[in-house]
């Protein structure tokens, strides 16, 4: 059982440059759970992957943009972001947001 | 696009009863994601469905037993559940939980 359970504390960030930094938390095949920060103004890029992706926002301000339609985010909104679906955000106010994909992102370990 | 953004402030609180509460947020037919307010003493009864979970502790304290097995978790920790794994938690101190199930909970519906 105790690999189903991750204790934040335990789980430092990684900086993954420009103001994002992203830890991993517990996941199994079909989800994936990521706690994503971001200082304000800081990007995420528009892309596009297989999986399919929730986002809930954990704190702070995000503008997304979803196959080019913009949409504002703020403290426990969430989002569903189809398979192949673009999107990308930026940061209108420092915060964190957490992502889960289904199946997990390998590529992430 | 729009059905794929829930804002928070749109969906109101279910009360389940017992200290209880619930509302489902963004949701497609790979995930589901639920957010549950617990009183203190409130409990989340042992149950198993065919469905994953992950519980990401929003904010509180919690004690869950997972396959007979306890383990306490608070903001910041996130636990996986296996399919048909048995689960239940006691709320230690008032807080909320965030769900993510795949497939999604249709009985939430």
């Amino acid at each position: 059982m105790n690999n189903q359970v991750v204790f934040g504390i335990d789980r430092p960030y990684q900086d993954l440059g420009g103001g994002v930094s992203r830890r991993v938390l517990a996941h199994q095949p079909d989800q994936m759970i990521v706690e994503v920060r971001f200082e304000q103004d800081a990007q995420g890029a528009v892309h596009a992957h297989p999986h399919v992706q929730s986002t809930y926002v954990l704190s702070g301000s995000f503008r997304f943009v979803i196959d080019g339609e913009p949409v504002t985010v703020n403290q426990g909104d969430t989002i569903t972001f189809l398979r192949d679906q673009m999107h990308g955000c930026t940061c209108l106010a420092a915060g964190s947001l957490l992502d889960i994909f289904t199946p997990m992102r390998e590529d992430f370990l």
